[in-house]
């Protein structure tokens, strides 16, 4: 069976983001990483530094031994700024690291991996929220990942959500097609 | 005359992104600030909280001063997994708080700014750096800035956008016109 | 009641966005028009000429007063090369004209309606079909319509729409909202 | 020596998409056609039809056969309601009946070409025109032709053109980028 991993990328605990995804994933065995219970990083690029990257002290690591684990990666964050939360921007950013760290071949293994996105805003999700869909769809096509999907939904106040009958419905058959597959 | 402030997004000292953007800045009076340097937190939504947002000891505040006390701002950053770098995120998300920070009156002074972005890129900046300027125009929209223009320039290797002919006329129209404004 | 038209930008008759929007319709009183039914000239841009747009012959007018009389205002159309139709297209250019059309305040008229938008396509139209969604987003934008939402659908042979689990759900969900509204 | 075609798109002679186009070739040999004074019909699909795409009573063949004896292609149209004009989108519209004409090997000869793109507007192009950009790649992308650069040039009042500093000097570096290949 697909094993199943969302990274959480909201700094909330259990807002409109967070119900959108486990509504989705509702009776569906997977693991979740919280990314703001982790410290992360922002990348320092030493590409073209004589030394090269070296190890970092954070949690980083486990986060990506995770992910390297899964089948299914779930990328789910509210809009920040019309974008990926900060936090999960840290962390994809490390992958540049990740592709020069010897221990694994980090692009290769990504490649056979199937990403979906879950995103909610407030600010007109659905229109304002393509640049970020579009930006996945060149990082995971850099990585030779499936994009399998999104979700959008809108919500402002905390349990907005339940409210988007739109993006219920899209988590309802998201749910129904993981079970199945 | 107008005070013009560049905020650097990379992580990398010198890189392409840095050197169009001294080259856009070549003999006008400018302060920079590189976001590398400062300790930024990744923002906590506490917009729904009780408590509201409480102060955070980092260096963010620092850098608002500065935008605040600026007429023209600079994004200036390399094109990081298609998006500007979790050090720029970092900081930009941390703008909830500032709207919320009752110390000064954020939206109504950013209001009046004009925005500027330069971003590079190794892999088809100027097709798939689109959907960060799509997410500068609904951040500086959202804030009504005047999103003024942008410069997109192509290099990986270190140096290599001085060879692009196309970005480097641009940054030199670019220093034109701010000269003469 | 309100009133409800929709433009089909389809060249062929009973097609997957044919068939997903006649789904979204079910039960819902509205009228159809077919556009490649309709002769309608690409346009002929007389802004700057001394004499001005002039009457031209063909089915436009048609059209035209069939959308100043209804309220809402579904446009319909296949991806062709990732864009609307050219029988679409046509009739879009044409509005250039209508703004400038004495017989009636087009733009005042057009403010007043609610815009929605189902496409279909067949290759990965939820990602490659995200730069029409923005197209029409500016073109209701500039008429000052509301952008009230959209609907994507995949299919390639004829029929396929109908195992586009996700297009055929929205479809329901628009179409409940539009019986309850 | 590279033969260039230029596909003009415009409905106006002598407006500021064919001034900037003009001035980006300027002691350049190349073709132009004014699709404006061609007669090309929308397409009809007829992909799923028994008969199949029947030969069509217009000006398309001569286009397409222009378009199969040149190495560059320049796409050279205003923004019309932020996509290309009603007259570019019916002739590409018609690729897809190409695709399936035995007469010649389209995909392939078109695989072997650059285009170029070159648009203007009066809306802030250099942002509203971004979707119509996207759209070109994923055409290009479709068809395995080079997609060497775009130019995007503001103007509303006829002549405009020539105060958009930036446009003008792209289209000079665009000239002799040309020249000297």
């Amino acid at each position: 069976m697909k094993k199943i991993l969302v990274l959480h990328g909201s700094s909330r605990e259990g807002g409109n983001t967070e119900q959108l995804t486990n509504l989705a994933l509702e009776g569906i065995p997977h693991t979740s990483m919280y990314l703001r219970e982790k410290h992360i990083k922002a990348i320092e690029d030493k590409r073209h530094a004589p030394e090269g990257f070296q190890p970092v002290d954070d949690d980083y690591d486990d986060i990506i031994h995770a992910v390297l684990e899964h089948d299914i990666l779930i990328f789910s964050t509210p809009l920040y700024w019309y974008g990926m939360s900060g936090h999960m921007k840290d962390f994809v950013d490390r992958w540049s690291q990740s592709l020069r760290d010897k221990r694994f071949h980090f692009k290769e293994i990504m490649s056979k991996k199937q990403a979906h996105v879950i995103i909610t805003g407030g600010d007109q999700p659905r229109i304002k929220g393509l640049p970020l869909i579009q930006q996945f769809q060149y990082i995971f096509s850099f990585m030779n990942m499936e994009f399998a999907g999104y979700i959008i939904g809108q919500g402002n106040q905390p349990g907005d959500i339940m409210n988007d009958r739109r993006a219920v419905e899209e988590a309802r058959v998201f749910n129904e097609r993981l079970k199945s597959s």
